[in-house]
């Protein structure tokens, strides 16, 4: 299969993409605003992993990135998803759409969960995705620094929502193809919010526990 | 030192109440509404623990168990918990004030977050208690059936938030008096929302994974 990550040169990107990388044998592409910087970061994603599977980790502008692929992970940060979403409409129409992103404020105690007007960034990206597209939210609690890591035994979980019962099962599948994580369907679109809350939450005990730095979920 | 369990006949008090019996050597008071239902429960909560344990597991009316205890636990529903604690304020002074409780609301989906006006429950329950006494959010997602049952090894961990952080360390030291329980701290109480939000995601898992009845969250 081919996998997009739109938006792909950040530390999640990394994360994400290099695990695909290394755990499955699907091809990954690295998606960002011009395809210099995505090959450039496919490149160098893949000078810390074998051979082989660097060879499956590819850069290429967003939107080529996306219209080549079976399943597109927005790894944009989250003001940008709808017009990411939207700018990549066409391309998007064969795929399946998977929303890490959260909606964060801060003050000075902590972050906080901010969902859109939509209720959460899954129900958003749902609203500005083409019809016909089904929508997964998943991946939002990964820790990026322990994905990126490769030395790293991970052992985690991420919990998957959508309206499309065959499209959570399929990200559910992918999900579990990474070594050491544990993916859990958690129901339609409208269970998104308790799930990205997670992530600011996760960001609150790294700042009140020196050993919860990089830390996700696991639900037992 | 001395644990009133206000409301603590239902099944999260039992949890609780047999893990702080037999863990530690804290007195536990269990409260009801009326005296006799809180003995009864204390009795029934006794029958299946050591002797010595459940010797320190007693029954009184909630006014009485919290005006003799250190530490109250408030294990009512969210929407009685305003009431019970301006009903207890005068037993209430000399305490720090534990709440465990959330706001939830249910549709077709699952359930979902519902927090008070006041932003989540452990800030209503701040507003509500008298002047100077310190009030905790902790042991929110710990799964009732596994704390009641003894032959379970516990393995999960609570977030405690408050506004003081003695009695935040305090509750966090008591937490984890029980085994298998970390306890990490989350910061004021205005970071309470997000833990309270857990509480339905953990409901929802349950519905839609047979194998996630009754389970906690982990950080790692």
């Amino acid at each position: 299969m081919r996998i997009a990550i739109v938006g792909g040169t950040g530390d999640f990107g990394e994360g994400i993409a290099v695990r695909l990388g290394v755990h499955t044998d699907h091809e990954v592409v690295i998606g960002s605003r011009t395809a210099e910087k995505a090959v450039e970061a496919a490149v160098s994603y893949g000078n810390n992993i074998d051979d082989e599977s660097a060879e499956r980790i590819h850069g290429a502008s967003n939107s080529r990135a996306a219209s080549t692929a079976e399943i597109v992970i927005l790894a944009v940060p989250p003001f940008h998803v709808r017009d990411t979403v939207r700018d990549l409409s066409e391309q998007l129409e064969e795929t399946t759409l998977v929303t890490p992103a959260v909606g964060l404020t801060k003050d000075e105690t902590g972050f906080h969960y901010q969902p859109p007007d939509e209720g959460s960034v899954t129900e958003l990206v749902a609203d500005a995705a083409p019809d016909g597209t089904p929508v997964v939210g998943a991946f939002h609690n990964l820790p990026a620094g322990q994905l990126a890591d490769l030395e790293t035994d991970l052992d985690v979980d991420t919990l998957v929502v959508g309206n499309d019962p065959d499209a959570r099962e399929m990200i559910v599948e992918l999900a579990e193809e990474i070594n050491g994580v544990t993916a859990h369907e958690a129901g339609p679109i409208t269970n998104a919010p308790e799930i990205e809350g997670i992530t600011p939450l996760l960001i609150n005990l790294a700042q009140y526990n020196e050993q919860l730095h990089d830390v996700g979920a696991k639900f037992c």
